[in-house]
């Protein structure tokens, strides 16, 4: 083999039109310099409008797991001194923040009469001291929570307007968030939109004869959740096609576009009254689970034999 | 077959003793009234001292585990903006919190050169407020897991004195909450104390060849994590015996024995003694995990064969 000199181009010159060095006179510390700066500089600028919003919905999500298994705790054990408090999570939270002891319920309060007379046991000062720390804890990451969820909705308001319009702005960061960005949300066929979010019923059914699912994390829209069953699968179609064209015109122009929402509204109209009536053959009991992958491997084993 | 009469107590004598209710004209509702009152009694004496530290050791467990996640999506949140610095955890959390954005860091700071020359995206304001939130929630979650560490310190030195004499604070409660009660760690045999919290590594031996499991968590006891390899399983078995009568003297006599750990002391010393250096045999690697198990597998596999 004879190797070809490759044209390389003039690193001064590439120095100079990047703008990121002056001239100097040192050639090799010059080159590695542009190439730090470069790549410092694009470093800076991956900071998108929706890569913030991803991380919003990203640390929402955390925030939601952590908090639930927080109240559950507080729940146990504040269930010792108060059993017949029937609540849970934020409500929990905020009672015990704001009285800690079943004795310093006021009287006038609607749970006053159940606290005088609870079988929980008493709870004492050092105790009581514990549980409103945590329970202010719980009070404050579910007021964070709220925090991130409206500077979601303020930013999809912005940076996603159509998607916005369409899904709401909690589906639609969801949507950009589990696509990676606004770009590849765009860039995906309306059949992957669709079945976002149902990437185990999705293989599943690559994999084997299971049926295909019929909508991922968009199930999520009221047009969906609310139709009954044999609509279902229309209605997301019809929906995915809609939110691919408004998160293109989203990165594409920016503007806001009614007349998207305007057509899917009456799309869904039109399924909604060309099936009025379930199907005459009711449709199999879809496995769901781990119970689902037991019988496909039953299967497979049968079709061996 | 024939059904005996059975020779019923007298409720109204039962009642009488019990102290729970005074008697009344009309039998079922005082049958009834006894019944719930004496449950409810029983209810409100569960709430025993070894119980709460019990509920101590596990809520301390579900913050720890929260606030590492919580402190992670953090730490890759405020990455973004500022990749250069090198913390984690608590750490972390209280510097966003004391200054937000990196333009914040004042210049007398030792990170304020790395904060002004740093490759991050600039934070924007309401950026920086959802940050700042979210560091406060992390640190005050740190805040109450001393709080409660605290809590579980002084509350053992009183519950458990002998326990918490020999193995410290938080390993005896955490031996407790593993048991179920003081009185249960009590009547373990100490066989069973020393592999508490070994539960796979046990059920494995049981199971299969697997080796026996030296120490379950009193491997956190300095005496035995710091020793050799070869001691530790004689070093384990001795401290087990003195755990086992610390919890016996604990439960029935609630007094500090101080012999029990001069025994102890004196007991490793002579272990120590004894076995100066390894044996001559190097022991087989131990797999652990899923690795282990997928050996067992093939074993048996080969067995059969």
């Amino acid at each position: 083999m004879q190797s070809v000199p490759v044209q390389r181009p003039d690193i001064r010159e590439v120095a100079l039109e990047s703008g990121f060095v002056e001239l100097d006179e040192d050639y090799d510390i010059l080159l590695r310099d542009v190439c730090i700066r470069a790549a410092k500089s694009q470093i800076s600028q991956t900071d998108t409008d929706d890569s913030r919003i991803i991380q919003a919905v990203e640390a929402l999500d955390d925030i939601d797991k952590n908090v639930n298994e927080l109240s559950e705790r507080l729940f146990e054990w504040y269930g010792r001194y108060f059993p017949e408090l029937e609540m849970t999570g934020e409500e929990l939270a905020r009672f015990i923040s704001a009285y800690g002891s079943r004795a310093n319920v006021p009287e006038e309060h609607v749970l006053s009469e159940k606290a005088s007379t609870s079988m929980g046991a008493e709870l004492s000062f050092i105790d009581e001291e514990l549980l409103r720390a945590l329970a202010n804890n719980i009070c404050s990451l579910y007021d964070t929570r709220r925090y991130i969820e409206n500077y979601i909705n303020t930013s999809m308001g912005s940076v996603a307007p159509n998607l916005c319009n369409i899904t709401g702005a909690s589906l639609g960061a969801r949507l950009i968030s589990m696509a990676g960005s606004l770009q590849k949300l765009a860039a995906f066929p309306s059949s992957t939109v669709q079945v976002i979010g149902a990437n185990r019923a999705l293989f599943k059914h690559l994999r084997s004869r299971a049926p295909s699912p019929k909508h991922g994390i968009i199930f999520n829209n009221p047009a969906i959740k609310n139709a009954p069953w044999w609509q279902r699968g229309k209605l997301a179609r019809a929906l995915a096609s809609k939110i691919s064209l408004a998160a293109r015109t989203d990165f594409y122009s920016g503007e806001l576009e009614p007349s998207i929402k305007e057509a899917l509204e009456k799309k869904l109209e039109h399924i909604r009254n060309a099936n009025p009536n379930p199907p005459k053959r009711e449709p199999k009991p879809q496995p769901q689970g781990k119970g689902g992958k037991r019988t496909h491997r039953g299967k497979r084993k049968g079709g061996k034999r």
